[in-house]
């Protein structure tokens, strides 16, 4: 296959192109480096790295940006970040991909756990979460042509705990997460939230 | 109590005004009449709104736009209606009027039967009504002075299917899906969805 890893210089995302490409051809997206790359907050750049990129067989998205805040500071502004960059992003890329995507093709998208289970902190994200699980429910009733659509949502990753100098003891390898990537895009099923901690 | 319903000319919000005002006072909010106007598109019509109604126990929002649509001929428009008018519409009534409403005071929102149990063309309304319950679950971990905060999700509505002129007879009659607010805000929970169905 050829699949297209959109985040591909994040820590899951590095993780899930390491491991597809044992056995497929990958095309890095980023949006400062890789093989093509594109501001998901622009349905432009969207268009334009589809278009560059050509056909494939399967995406990946494990980037967006949204952010951690209080409810009373949260900003207009920090609330517009994460429904740009991680929820109309990826809405975006399945909105504008599925008219590039092959035959019996599979997009798969990231939340995370903070969907169902929140903490302090997290009212953005977690909305932003949520919102695109619905949408990953609804949007693999539509496509076309045997597309299947599904979102992995992972937990806290080890690898990001440590660089924020938290306790990463709990936290789950980038490695072991992008076995769900893995299995979403070999699976058959389709609008499905796939917990990450079910592969380990 | 004084109790804020926002969206009280609609099939569920006039409903809840008419079963909430048996033993309390309400305060009728909508978009075109009411005691008092809002524009929940835009944040600073929401905070005059709040400004001029004052002091209050309760809010009920059943209001907010969202737009069907196939996948494919949903536009860009079509999903930041849904996003601006019912996602961080409701959102902003409650960052907004958590700085009015009294202690021990609660919010309660409305998402949909289509957060969960999604149809063809409800890619956009299914992301927006599940964003909501994920806002719900966090918000509620964070509001100050005893606030609380909870969700209904009301399944397909009797007399929205009339108005429709589809088959009404598995509808639920708007004054049995009313009981479920009164739930809310007469309950000590928070951070809840709230099916509706589980009042009938």
């Amino acid at each position: 296959m050829r699949i297209i890893v959109v985040g591909a210089t994040g820590t899951i995302g590095k993780a899930v192109a390491r491991l597809l490409s044992t056995e497929h051809e990958v095309v890095r997206v980023a949006f400062r480096s890789g093989d093509f790359r594109v501001d998901m907050s622009q349905k432009e750049s969207i268009e334009l790295m589809f278009r560059d990129a050509g056909e494939f067989d399967a995406l990946v998205c494990a980037a967006g940006v949204a952010r951690f805040g209080s409810l009373a500071e949260l900003t207009d502004d920090d609330f517009q970040t994460g429904l740009t960059g991680k929820l109309m992003g990826q809405v975006n890329l399945v909105r504008v991909g599925m008219h590039f995507i092959r035959d019996h093709g599979s997009f798969t998208l990231t939340s995370g756990v903070l969907s169902h289970q929140p903490m302090p902190g997290s009212s953005s994200i977690s909305m932003i979460n949520a919102g695109l699980e619905g949408f990953v429910r609804a949007a693999a009733l539509e496509l076309p042509r045997g597309i299947r659509i599904n979102v992995v949502s992972p937990p806290w990753v080890k690898e990001t705990l440590e660089a924020l100098d938290m306790d990463s003891s709990a936290g789950m390898p980038a490695q072991d997460v992008a076995q769900a990537y893995w299995a979403s895009i070999h699976g058959a099923r389709s609008g499905l939230v796939i917990n990450a901690r079910d592969f380990t």
